[in-house]
């Protein structure tokens, strides 16, 4: 078979490398002494500051995961992901792995709130001037995510200012390189459907039929009415882009609204899931805020943080919908129309 | 006022090491350099890889708290607990955020999950002769928290062949230093109600009375006088412990049924919280081996681990009650008389 | 022994009701009979209704759960709780098992969202005008943990609207009976050390001391100066009270500080869980809003809610601190003396 | 436009039934009238007993919904699934909800466990007979998922004899109708791609090259001819499903591999991700038991349970291999071809 012998001259003679024991591979050495407990070095040992490490040290490793997941999600939405349906897969399998992490994450908090407020009093002005707000993994997830210095809370400090030589290198590369959502909005913009209008004349069509039979039987058609002419008409949306509520440019919310409505056709089923898992995402990373918010809360009041930052309302700041990136996915149940109005594909439009 | 200038004095001049920022602090450097995959200096770079080494590395993480922790509360069992309230408290703060710890290990599992048995097979060889049965910290955690040389399965490798130098040294000496299962054995045995008779006797008495109402209406009389023998007749508690089903020594299972009998009166109901939180990480640990056993199993299937172990057969093989240290807390609701035939205890008893 | 003789006189003649089986127990005939979907009714079956009935009759069973511990706690803190231990350690269980529960419906939001925003488009319509919003149950536990009628947000529709005759009444009671914030108000108000000023006098001193220490050395100290004003003066206390930022009356106040800077001293560590246990009661409460009001956003975007809210902004307004109970415990790590300044207990005082 | 036209006709005139409220639409009344406590009946109320009862009604309204699930993707399974991929996605969404709920169902036990062994004592023997055992629900979920009668453990009592009248008839009907994993079977005997032996001979011979490049490097070579001449080899399959140690027919597990080897193909990656829930809901299954049998160990000790069962050893049993539905999909990894040996599918194939 000449499949067989083909393949036997790709496969690589495998010399593995120097096999190792587990301590090796992991590198406990280094991993297992890196905790030094600034208490300790101070002379007032204070137990709790060994759990408050760890927690941290374990923040740390899931965001190296997290951000090693997003570039391969980033490179493959940068194929053409339209005709690549194992590709759609690959990056339904590392966002819903992103999904798990961010829920793990949020399940760490009740570990470290087996902490109570004065244990963290012992050891807290220790810490003085770190502070998670200089976690630059986490500032780099927040960018490749789509964060923008525009959305960002003003603080004390600029976030620049944390990070200084390499570290402030990668925190503006990640800030100006595109970001998943830019990339989610090329992907949504270079639909091969949205290549001419027959699909969303039609679509529009419908929506209209719907409105002028809402005029009769519903007092909110006005309003149903004006949300409509966000989506259908350019400028308005513009205005809304302009005011901060909306974040996709036109074509790509055309694309969402597209996927969202053919779902169940042959093709666009994948793109959904694809959509839903950001929203995901992106939720449960609100969700990690506010468990944030809460526990800092708890542990502080309202003093200020250890960075100089404001505390819990800088960490309630960030709950605000500037910080939701797939926004206009979020909104999207509002804007789209019933099951029974949306036209079929026609097979013109396929 | 005399106090505060006592403590004025008291008070060390903090001298605060040199400030550090939060990547110093938590030696990120170090942490987030960590990560080789050995696929990748194969040539063959599988990503699942990076997820499997970052999975394991929290996880050694969190066997480094859980064995801190567990050093605090041995060394607290080993002072005069039954007079020191605050110790009580703080050993059930410290088991409280183990069994924390373990639930979290157990949700783990989940993101692990995302990886599938032809992801893990893909880098699975490269792997070898490493195996999670090398995990050091982990056999300390079994040896600290009482699990016996005997009581381990049979391994087509002994346990300490694994390590070697130093490693090999701190196995050893975990598995003969006083285990938590031994202090706590000597904190019940030394419980001062027990240094004469008279409760026992009362408590004995008291079960006699109860069994022979029994003789009339109940069928499993004989059952329960057989049952209850095991646990004042001193001969026949030794030969259950000969089989392996008992593991306390008759002194110290005295304790345990007189804390839970008396864990309404003062001074007796911390101690029964301790049992009770003993008994919670027993099972969160059952748990996480069963959790451990169907993971391996379903990535893995029937074949060998890579560490020459039989795979997912020897983890299940740590599921049975000779891996369970409180085997006599968790056995405890059968051989404990109703609450309602307890004699009170005595101004004298007290 | 007469002990026993007395015992078997006093314990009843157990005449069990008929003994029933497992189904005639939880009177599954009704519990399983109890889902009927509109979308069936109405001819177009959605088969995602069904999961909608039975996670918000899984939500109607826990708060029932809920109500039945409440009154439990609210019980036994209208007993003379400072002598008793037991009831302590009754309320500390019944406080825990609330935390899980609400963790538990916090979980079932994961199942909900299996569902997607299209799958609930498809009935949704049919559910009106019924809403969430009409859950007596749920508001009962706001009533009865200690929201009050001023600090609840203006909805389109009263909350008594929503209910009529018997529903009407107990919503009434509810919010008019002592709350648990009213009880534990009274409970710490009551605290015997407080009933002559020896100790707060000492910890005022304390506090001073503290305060001119900072003066040379602390940038902040004109703030925490005005921070202690507001612990330390009535009149200052009053105005916070009267703005809506502290809900806690003085005493109750001084109460709660004595509780956490004596946590280590017998009597005060068991009150002080308790006071621990509100807060986590508290923090999980807010975040079960949370993920309501995220999941909310997300099934429906921005349009309103079946029972005419404002649907997702009507939820979110619930997040702001007037509907956190136990606001003054949360704030209290901003308000404690460092642990080292806190005078001990003298004798005279305990 | 004609098709708005003909959606207009189709659309049904909707003439809602009567609008409800929340309680009315979820019959509150029903469910929450439905918590009668025997232990209240008796004189002697055990306030634990009714958490006992929510949890075990909350179960019950989950098992419904999981049947509901189960009886969908059963009609699913029996349409021409292999040119359906909506049906596909529908299973999975399914799929995926069920173990949703099972994981949900796994942290009710830590509600449940809020409840000490003596609490449980209280009221405990007023259960008898009633028992977990007799639930229908549960029993029928089995059943649904393929656990059949000679896989079921012997217990003191059949099953059948639990239910008689109506309830017997369900529990036979469920046992006899075509299961989850009869109607997965017959999917998988049905696929296209089996109908002729072009793939699957290719594949075997590919297999042939893989054995005999492991003849001359790996020492485990005869091992893995043994076991996949059990793939091959008919007779030898036979011989392992008469032993009990494969379930799946020898067509259906050969349509098994294909799946799994191609799951990178068109048209195979949805097959694949059904066979991966499959495996996770056995998976769950089997944790909810291990669950349950380590709750009810530390309830009970080891004492009988109230049903006449052996208690928690008669749970420890369902633990085994003869209760895992899909043993032939978990014990897949160790049955397949290293990837890179995979031959390609041929146009011819496809």
């Amino acid at each position: 078979m000449s499949y067989i012998n083909e393949q036997q001259n790709k496969r690589r003679k495998q010399n593995f490398t120097a096999s190792k024991n587990y301590a090796d591979y992991l590198q406990l050495d280094r991993l297992l002494n890196a905790q030094t407990m600034l208490s300790s070095q101070n002379g007032r040992v204070s137990e709790d500051e060994h759990l408050f490490i760890i927690t941290h040290q374990a923040y740390e490793l899931w965001f190296k995961q997290i951000l090693f997941e997003m570039d391969i999600v980033s490179k493959l939405l940068a194929t053409n992901l339209w005709t690549n349906e194992m590709a759609m897969f690959n990056i339904l399998k590392r966002l819903g792995r992103i999904s798990s992490i961010i829920k793990l994450l949020i399940e760490h908090f009740e570990v470290l709130e087996t902490m109570s407020h004065y244990d963290f009093a012992k050891f807290r002005d220790y810490l003085k001037p770190a502070s998670g707000f200089q976690s630059l993994q986490f500032r780099m997830i927040e960018n490749k995510f789509g964060l923008t210095k525009e959305n960002r809370v003003n603080c004390c400090k600029s976030y620049t200012e944390c990070f200084n030589g390499k570290k402030s290198d990668e925190f503006e590369r990640t800030s100006t390189e595109p970001s998943l959502f830019t990339l989610v909005c090329r992907w949504l913009e270079s639909m091969p459907i949205l290549q001419d209008n027959i699909v969303w004349d039609q679509y529009r069509k419908a929506t209209d039929h719907w409105l002028e039979e809402s005029i009769k039987t519903d007092e909110s058609y006005s309003d149903k009415r004006k949300l409509m002419d966000t989506v259908f008409k350019c400028e308005q949306h513009k205005c809304l882009m302009d005011q901060g509520n909306r974040k996709f440019s036109h074509r790509a919310l055309k694309g969402a609204i597209i996927v969202n409505a053919y779902r169940n056709e042959k093709g666009y089923a994948l793109a959904n899931r694809i959509l839903e898992s950001l929203v995901d995402i992106d939720t449960l990373l609100s969700k990690w805020r506010y468990s944030h918010f809460v526990m800092v809360r708890k542990m502080i009041g309202h003093s200020s943080g250890t960075g100089g930052t404001s505390g819990s309302e800088y960490l309630r700041s960030t709950l605000s919908d500037s910080y939701r990136i797939f926004i206009d996915l979020i909104n999207l149940p509002a804007l789209i129309l019933p099951d029974t109005y949306i036209p079929p594909l026609t097979e013109l439009a396929r």
